[in-house]
């Protein structure tokens, strides 16, 4: 039985994860930290777990925590984990950190959009990418992971089939981002309000996301060159769920059948990416609640350009799914195990 | 390995079964049946099966079916099965309704409420009203049960504790229900459109919902009296959910704490029921997507009133989870076999 | 032209009046008083004013405001204007407060219920409680009006009819509410949260709801005997919109076509309540945006109860367009003036 | 007074051009046509229309229409009045057409993409577009308005500043559109039921909308280059609003001042299309319900491309409000008449 740690238990990303690994077999969690909440039944601020999670919340000393668990997760804010780790902690327990502070090799890059000094670039070379179906043999070696943001878990699965086959002009490539609301946490906003978001939707964060350049180092990766590209995410009426619409010219000489191919082997094999059938459109609540992510292409023979489309729900395949997907990894279990989450529809 | 049926697999409750079912270790589902479908793929209907269901959609072939299967689950229309079923079928294959054919014991109410005449009466005396917290003894031995209404099964667990326990004065029960819009199934109509229930509430079946005379007769069962009531539904922009706000007078000399012992002593060892901590309202997103019902109960010494409160998934509990808590429960299976499901929040 | 001051300007009914008073052709706003935006453009708070209010946020000296407008629309938390109402403002400019402060005529019961020591009982005698279509007359001549509250003016024009014609016994009746977010108001509360109230259902404040005491002092008056009952306000994911259903028992020999009557000659010559034709259930979407409030009345048989309904805009006739209804009968206005909004749909 | 009468009534966009129509003071609604609910009261389709419409619903006799009225709003499916138009009618009254019919100059193109044939391309020469901001001398001496379509009317304005001052490539530009469900019509369909659409986001008509080839001609003239682009709506769970995200290259030597004055040129004087202040993004709920479009624009300069960005009601400047200001024009009234309704927030 692994123990696990959870920093950060009382987001919705960290309670995501209480959701998923109460469904775990192997799987034991033995510290719900929530600063916010200390001392709280955690059932009291997550009613869902009446009767399934006794725990109190407890503070966020992450030293104490590594005595006491194999693997601890941190949904926590960025720039949190980076200044308390130590080699220490890593010694004794696996991590893997739901914020960005892993994320981005160029400790100058994350600093620049983050606005944030960061406090152990020494991490960076050892931290793992978390990306399962693209780095799957590291992870498993891994003792700290990045994992991914929602956003660019969602983008890079559904654009780099074809940028691994230099099928597109990467300097061509836009991505349109719509997100569900819990993606922007469960902070008390004026913005985040109820009567805000609902019957409404925005574009944001309009050539300055922060996600932008984690989507550009690993698209840069596997396509073999630097890319730069524009990212624009929308807030959306729904709780949960990411689109991704894609858009880039097509090289010369690219068929449909080679770019249908590109995705059958790129997904083939894999459990948690669905390539759709030709001509049906990935939508989020096809996928809401289950760690699948739902891709698809389109070729436009007026422009020269493909349509890549990806949807996703954020805090299960975007956050908490695969920090379970990583953690079964890095443990040697089976990569689906408490995964087998089914979609919820309606 | 259990063989399951279905027939009216393409409704919301069908497609609920498929997700529960698909959970369920000990059940192989070999029949999708689907009038208004067949010979398409299941997973073309709801692409959320993609991958997860190879099935074609089959006819609703009731006696081919249950030559092939233990039991035969029926998400079909009032009437459906009351024209077809046999005592041959019944004697090949078990068989679960969640239609309300076999719900009400008198036949001359079921065709008053329903406007139908019932075409096979001979089988209500059979009929296992499955609400398995109140007939769990008899489901075990049922050949036929007939799964109940949500609105009844949610009812029904908020107000049966007092009822029984002769705390409250039967003839000032009120009812007043709110619902998702599931529960008005997948059947394309004006007033289920996106843009008719969004952004609206509205009461309907008033004084005339065919639920009305389900609930008092299960109550009268626990009272020990002919109940008459006043049930109002209502229909309220959210997919998933059953609220039940109900009122009655207090009998004299009962306490506060009379009221909460009555409901600790029902629930107490239920696994699906939750009797929630003092002054916390049940709300339906704590349940969402789990077998859970939570019910809780206020006094109001101004008026000398309780109000009684109780929230579930219809789809769920009100449903497909609980069809497949019966089916556990006839084939000797623990009760809460593939129905572990931990509510989705948010 | 009346020159008209808004204290609270950037809440939600705050807003409301903004947007109603715009389409005023006889009113100017001349302050536009918001302690929390202070020196801020208006129309950066509400981008939909972009263009339209050019205005900059004041602070609340009520006593500058009144030297300045003819009108002064309070939209802030209880107890403000009670700590600040002079005779002086009094003189100078006739006050529409949109809070509880002035509305229970009992200051016992007002501190009892809102926990709060009332500062300037001295000006109860003569507040008018502003539901013009009970107190027409008295408005007119009056410089300080209560507006109502929302749950008790959708309530009572749904209830009074019966209530004054001594139809129903007002001993059993219960009210069941319902209402969109948009009443939570727009502080920043984890509760009011996108995701926490979306797909999701609540009752709140069981049994110890504000509102309740206004509603029963109200009815007290139609009735003609003091009325204690229940009220039970739900949290619906929408905006706008109230609707009450309230339940009572019918006195002996009343008939349907009574009721009826009962509810033609209350309402038949008002401008903003409408009668619904029988069967038809109110809706808030029918009424959104607009003054109206749709009711209707049901007779159950059976039971020998009647079902009241009724259905309205919380930030309109429940807020704001009340207010300037009463704004108009206090300056011999035509009472609908301002106020022939349509309702939006879908 | 003018006389207007609609055919198509009981759709969204009818039902909207009746409110706005209700306010504006020089219109009388003549004729509520409506194929479906021919001899049902009006009021009884919309009950947002009790007591304040007292028609009957009519059936569609264009001919018989024509006598008796000004002006004729067509809000039919396409192909009706290419079907029915003649030199008669047009000699009677002006006809504003709300269907794609007259709004494509090129037959062959829109036979292509309405898959239809064009039964009356000898009005096409004389048919306006009716864009107002662009058109509008045309349209104050046309017989025959063809109303833009929804998408159209807010890529148009979102881009055209730009196109026309030459300062984007052309060839680079994707229109990435996000629509509230109103869009999708009335119509009685599984994928418009509020379970499929609410919690859910999808694009559709990925490369196909036939509002692609509209888009192209009005921008390929203020371009005066053929344009050619990618064009993805998506389907967003609320009732109304249009929001654009477009992304084009720009051209060498364009400066953001340059792109800022652009717009401030085009829309300084425009009534209804808001530049909004840097860094504002646009939402569809700062627009609802009134007739204006909301546009800005943001340079990346990491990119070298430009974010058009436009939010729009897609059933007010979008269809009815934009007719009613193309009927203002013709008629020779203000523009703005019975348009200066202020967006309703929240």
């Amino acid at each position: 039985m692994i123990k696990a740690g959870i920093i950060g238990a009382t987001g919705y990303a960290g309670g995501e994860l209480v959701r998923i690994l109460l469904g775990h077999k192997d799987v034991e969690i033995k510290w719900y930290g929530s600063r916010s909440y200390i001392d709280k039944k955690y059932a009291d601020v997550y009613q869902n777990m009446f009767q399934l999670v006794e725990d109190t919340c407890l503070d966020d000393n992450i030293e104490a925590l590594a005595d006491q668990v194999d693997v601890i997760f941190t949904a926590t804010p960025q720039g949190f984990l980076a200044g308390l780790l130590t080699e220490e902690i890593l010694s004794k327990a696996k991590v893997i950190d739901l914020s960005a502070d892993y994320r981005i090799k160029d400790v100058s890059v994350y600093e620049a959009w983050y606005k944030l000094e960061h406090k152990s670039p020494q991490f960076l070379p050892e931290a793992v990418y978390g990306l399962c179906e693209q780095n799957r043999e590291a992870i498993k070696k891994a003792r700290l992971v990045a994992n991914p943001g929602c956003y660019p878990t969602c983008s890079f699965l559904s654009i780099a089939p074809l940028a691994r086959a230099g099928y597109i002009d990467m300097k061509t490539l836009i991505i349109d981002a719509k997100s569900g609301t819990s993606g922007a946490g469960r902070g008390a906003k004026v913005d985040n309000l109820y009567c805000e978001v609902n019957e409404n939707i925005k574009a944001y964060g309009v050539a300055s996301h922060r996600h932008t350049p984690e989507i550009e180092e690993q698209l840069s990766y596997v396509a073999g060159e630097p890319v730069t590209l524009n990212f624009t995410p929308h807030l959306v009426p729904m709780n949960r769920g990411i689109l991704i619409t894609a858009y880039a010219n097509v090289r010369e000489g690219v068929t449909e059948e080679m770019l249908r191919g590109a995705y059958e082997e790129a997904y083939g094999q894999e459990r948690f990416v669905r390539f759709l059938a030709p001509g049906v459109c990935p939508q989020t609540k096809w996928v809401e609640g289950s760690n699948f992510v739902d891709v698809n292409v389109v070729y436009d023979g007026r422009t020269g350009r493909v349509i890549m489309l990806g949807a996703m729900d954020n805090l299960v395949k975007g956050a908490a799914g695969q920090a379970v997907q990583n953690m079964n990894l890095m443990f040697g279990l089976p990569e689906d195990m408490g995964l087998t989450l089914v979609p919820m529809f309606p």
